[in-house]
């Protein structure tokens, strides 16, 4: 099969919400009057982000998830993306699946896919998303003030669990892993719980590379400083204590885990009923789990208030 | 070298034109009033798209180009990009020479780095671009009639004859490679040309896998066919009958080498002034290389009206 014979079989359907889709030197995307275009990126490498033995449908499903949760982050509604994928050689059942679970979740999300690239190379997949949210109402990293809540969405720790029992450093029963192991391959990235956020959240981000350290990025880039509750932010696993009976290495796991793809966001105190009622409306459990303060930097608190003396990592891909 | 410092040190700059850059979970980019968004993406691997030995500086522009390669044959203005880089290890005077030749390019076209992602993974670079374009004043490959005449932009075949010499299938004078080297590694994407060319071009693209299989794109595309003029083609050859003087072999060249980024595009034979015009706006060369005609395919003909008998191939990743 030639590369067109690939790109028209597998890759090539209709924009429904767009004024051009594939099949042209560029696609066209017009954002609705008022609407800005966000845009984000991110590259999916064999051997670093995925193995080899992955389910093309799981991978297919998360090359998108891990995009649109930038965009849920800025509080944008899908609107496209274009694929650019490094393939070693044509794999028609691999394409299938990929093609299946990509598609799934841009369907769920009204996202066209406009265009993108095929070439031989690597394994390698890169994806660009484009949403739209109104002028002057993104979401961004950069608004958090003192007194500020501090909230996460769903679990976090599960998918850094997961990849430690890939890696031989964990043990747990069967369920909790095959549990873990979805959020590992099948991330929910946020989209209706950052729309719903649209002018309640001050700042927001997602976690990709751990709790500690995508939040650390928001309190830099907004000038503040967090305390964040440690007895909240361990009950975030969602094996939880029977999955991990060790607390310390619970805490780990959501601290410092990573490829979780929830929101960590603020909001004003006054604010906490509109954030349930957000995280109603988007069906998506929200936790408050610390406070924004003056003072920059991150502290961990426990439950008598006494303040963690630790350091905790967070993923560098050159580190 | 961690990767934030990568990204800060190498990739973060101010955006310009657009209403948020680097560093927070999506850009923002917002087409004027009455514009749409025309994206394209493109991806290069080591090996595939490029020696390892290539200078860096090259490599960051031409990465681009190719990009912008693509705006130019919709008629869209830049105006900003995104870039995911898969690299295997850091090397600072890689990434110092090819930012600054992407900067250089980018800068010349006013088009801000917005966001992009960085990895490590065998060396893979995924660049999507984006420009403006009036509502439905795109050039698409769509629109070609019966009777337009068919241009090409600047030169064609140079890059195809510097990759067969660097394969051993060739061997030229030493002045001539560099020229057709320089083709190759430093191809110039034709925005000017794209832009003058609006309201004058019925159709357009941009030409990277060959002459003959990108004018089918434009033909299969506008339900078209074209006679294309044999000696007004093998004429695009920069390096001329001195650096080439076989003529078949020139022919070839420019028919089916590849890695041109120039523009191949239809105008009714009624706006020849204009087309000519444009060029000269943008002081690019414009050649009248054949006709369309209502029958389907693409035929070549001779000094003396006679229609060649031979088949042309195109480049493609998986054939």
């Amino acid at each position: 099969m030639g590369e067109f014979d690939l790109i028209a079989r597998y890759f090539h359907r209709p924009a429904v919400r767009n004024p051009l889709g594939v099949g042209d030197d560029c696609a066209l995307v017009e954002p609705g009057p008022g609407m800005q275009l966000a845009i984000s990126t991110d590259m999916l490498v064999e051997g670093r982000h995925f193995l080899s033995t992955v389910d093309p449908v799981l991978l297919g499903h998360k090359s998108l998830a891990v995009n649109l949760s930038d965009l849920a982050a800025c509080g944008a509604r899908p609107l496209a993306c274009t694929l650019s994928l490094a393939l070693p050689h044509v794999d028609e059942a691999w394409l299938e699946g990929f093609a299946r679970g990509l598609f799934a979740l841009a369907d769920a999300h009204g996202c066209d896919l406009v265009g993108g690239d095929t070439t031989r190379g690597p394994l390698c997949i890169s994806i660009t998303v484009f949403g739209e949210v109104p002028r002057g109402g993104a979401l961004l990293r950069s608004g958090a003030c003192a007194g500020d809540d501090v909230w996460a969405s769903g679990h976090l720790g599960d998918a850094r669990l997961a990849l430690e029992v890939f890696r031989g450093r964990a043990t747990v029963p069967a369920g909790v892993f095959a549990a873990a192991r979805s959020r590992m391959e099948q991330p929910t990235p946020r989209v209706a719980l950052g729309l719903a956020l649209r002018g309640v959240a001050t700042a927001a981000i997602d976690v990709s590379d751990g709790l500690a350290g995508d939040l650390a990025h928001l309190l830099r880039r907004s000038g503040v400083g967090a305390r964040l509750d440690v007895t909240a932010a361990v009950n975030l696993l969602q094996v939880g204590v029977d999955g991990v009976p060790d607390a310390a290495q619970r805490l780990d796991l959501v601290v410092s885990g990573g490829d979780d793809y929830e929101l960590v966001f603020t909001a004003p105190a006054a604010a906490r009923a509109q954030v349930e009622a957000a995280g109603r409306a988007s069906a998506t459990p929200v936790t408050r789990i610390g406070t924004i303060e003056a003072e920059p930097g991150l502290r961990f608190v426990d439950a008598e208030g006494r303040v963690l003396q630790r350091e905790f990592v967070s993923f560098d891909h050159f580190a």
